[in-house]
């Protein structure tokens, strides 16, 4: 019971005929993209979200989940936005257009709104489902990942986001990482908002600019040029933007938008707020962080492990406006999606997780046949007072049995032998210790 | 915070237009025959799985998963079964035939094959899938469901199916169910195909005969004749058949079928090991399951409840032979799959469904928004001590953060007021006694 080799290393077997193995290739690898999850995989996923859960869970966040299939309409938003780009969406059999979720967001604002008239709010909601994206796969990234998401809904002021920041630096300091290993920037779009307004650029395609400069890390400043052109930016207008986006301190954007600039006020507010949550030192502020999803209006930020090996951890901000895109009344949101991939990977490399065993109590194991129903007795009691007990269903030999307790971890080893039986007693091995006992059945 | 209502409870808000109400229907909605999870359905749901997984754990079996989405060819089989004419399946973009997975069983023995060589065997495995299908809903059926699956691969003698027969009646006494409201049927298909064998029928259409006389209580007996017809069998054999389903008792095919029939002494086998995990009183033979699934080969089984007004709670069986199916070398498999829906439906139904709550341990508010560092700075304090936190983020009167606290049902709740905290001191009330403290900040 359990598996010899992690999924990630698998050597092909060598008594496989060549037949077997194209089937194998073809038919019984996991779609494109998408992970099996093997004892070993979904222990270490089990761990993961077991952190996810119990985080939120300390900032008394409430779980909610939703179909991983969704209209695809809900999805389609006017943008070059990557996400809407790579929809995994279908036909399905009654001529509905349907798509498995890329994101957990617009799935959360119907939840919202379906139920808007009866929910107190705020509502601080969490969930970890499984999104899909149909791409080309690289590193950290495949076509599924699960996504840990905490949403505050009903709080406009940066508190929302303070508490959504401390809860992301709690998981850090939960797994093992440091502020030396990752950081969160953080930004506001109502910054280059500002900014566009003062140079009195339409702001109705504020959000299409922003999806375009948060490619400004992959594309060439040509390309960008280009991309801001055709939303009716000029030359200098995104000359002025490119410089901006370097700037690395509050300061200089107080001077130039002025004291009462909104964007400054709710920057400097935040990092005040996260002062008294003593989170600070794991915090920059970065003009650059723009987010490439077009919902957002005023907070964004993302996190990265500081050597800047992987993808960025994790993302979200302010999305202040996104219920009025469903027709519906706008309410103050702010949230973050978190990644399963690109964490592990990061504490893989650092050597951070965790080895787990199978986490068995007892193993009962008998040396004839004839002692299988004293071995299902035996078994039984145990469970039935909370033991997680590994019954081993064919009779064994001591040694071997010995041998297997000693591979899963169990804390000990119930051995139902002929001699013993005899008396109506078990023997039974500590595993820790190697101490044995012998119990009567009836003082079990 | 929190969800005044249930969802199964909406009623339609009053202030919606008729065009956003349209929309509501349309778009809003999840898509048909899913279910979205607010939070009190969440919480109702982790309820039932955290029973699922204690189960599990008692029984030593390891987590595994799989996509939810996989090649639509692993589930064509031929035959006539309900599943696989229900398949929820689409073509992707790469021109992939795929499917949403119908159930897990074909899931599990991808990955067995896959890893074969590198497995230990035997395998304790379970799982939790949602699993979909398109078709009609009809009461306790939508088009999504999760399925615990628990399987047991590489045991050939019944201990398996004991095991997992255990496992069922450890999760009705959990959740409240006794032994008077709902009980497992078992048969084993060998009875149908010795009988048959005997009479001289061909055995290469036995598993689509199993699949025709899964329907008998659905459709006419006429039909099924019709339908047996068409595999070959005379209305004599037909007739013999059916009188054969109705037999509710083992000597009788032990008659029948003389003294070395293997379904009769696997049967025998079972009950006399079931006796040894005291379930004998949960279960009853009947010839007349025999599961809608073409690759179960011996025991079959299903759980009802015993007023027979629910659907089946949960099915199983073996299955030999279903590797040789994906040109793999067959292994002994057992296992079952036990939905959601069903379970849910009759514990509400005998008001068995726990009564949840947040499970929050303190309620944190400010009376001035002067005071708003103050209470981040203490939930931060409080959260580092392990509690879950739930800091109202506007400033409050007493009288409604105690209205709240109590509410969600609180243990305490934590007053930032101004005269404490001219004194660096915070109040905290027991919610349960109601008696009231003063704390220095710097005591937290």
């Amino acid at each position: 019971m359990g598996l010899e080799t992690s999924m990630y290393n698998l050597t092909p077997p060598k008594h496989l005929t060549p037949h077997l193995l194209r089937f194998i290739v073809s038919e019984l690898r996991p779609v494109r993209g998408a992970r099996d999850f093997y004892p070993e995989d979904a222990r270490l996923r089990s761990w993961l979200f077991s952190h996810f859960k119990e985080v939120s869970r300390t900032f008394a966040f409430e779980e909610y989940d939703a179909p991983i299939v969704e209209s695809e309409s809900i999805y389609t938003r006017k943008s070059g936005e990557e996400i809407t780009d790579q929809i995994y969406n279908f036909e399905d059999k009654g001529g509905r257009r349907i798509s498995l979720r890329p994101e957990m967001t617009p799935s959360l604002a119907r939840l919202i709104i379906q139920k808007a008239p009866v929910l107190s709010f705020p509502l601080k909601w969490y969930s970890i489902p499984q999104c899909w994206r149909y791409e080309r796969m690289t590193r950290g990234r495949k076509r599924e990942h699960y996504q840990w998401n905490m949403d505050i809904i009903g709080v406009e002021n940066t508190s929302a986001e303070v508490e959504l920041l401390s809860a992301i630096i709690s998981l850090f300091e939960r797994v093992g990482l440091s502020k030396e290993d990752v950081g969160i920037r953080i930004s506001n779009r109502k910054l280059l908002q500002e900014l566009l307004s003062n140079m009195g650029t339409p702001e109705n395609q504020f959000s299409e600019i922003c999806v375009v400069l948060d490619k400004m890390h992959k594309l060439s400043k040509e390309d960008i040029f280009e991309n801001l052109s055709q939303l009716g930016l000029s030359e200098d207008i995104s000359s002025e933007i490119f410089d901006m986006l370097k700037i690395q301190d509050i300061s200089t954007f107080e001077q130039k938008l002025g004291a009462d600039s909104e964007a400054v006020s709710e920057l400097k507010e935040l990092f005040n707020l996260a002062d008294s949550c003593s989170i600070t030192e794991w915090l920059s502020f970065d003009a650059s962080i723009v987010r490439g999803l077009s919902y957002y209006t005023g907070t964004v930020f993302e996190a990265f492990d500081k050597k800047q090996d992987f993808r960025a951890i994790c993302g979200g901000g302010r999305y202040d406006k996104l219920l009025s895109s469903f027709n519906a009344t706008d309410m103050p949101c702010c949230g973050f999606g978190f990644g399963d991939v690109v964490i592990m990977e990061i504490l893989q490399e650092r050597n951070l997780l965790p080895s787990l065993l199978q986490n068995t109590d007892d193993v009962v194991f008998f040396m004839e046949d004839s002692l299988r129903e004293v071995a299902m007795k035996v078994s039984t009691i145990l469970r039935k007072n909370g033991r997680s007990v590994d019954l081993i269903m064919k009779s064994k030999k001591v040694k071997k049995a010995l041998k297997y307790a000693n591979k899963i971890g169990a804390s000990r080893l119930i051995m139902i032998t002929p001699d013993e039986w005899e008396k109506e007693s078990i023997r039974i091995k500590d595993m820790a210790s190697g101490e044995e006992s012998e119990l009567l059945l009836s003082k079990l």
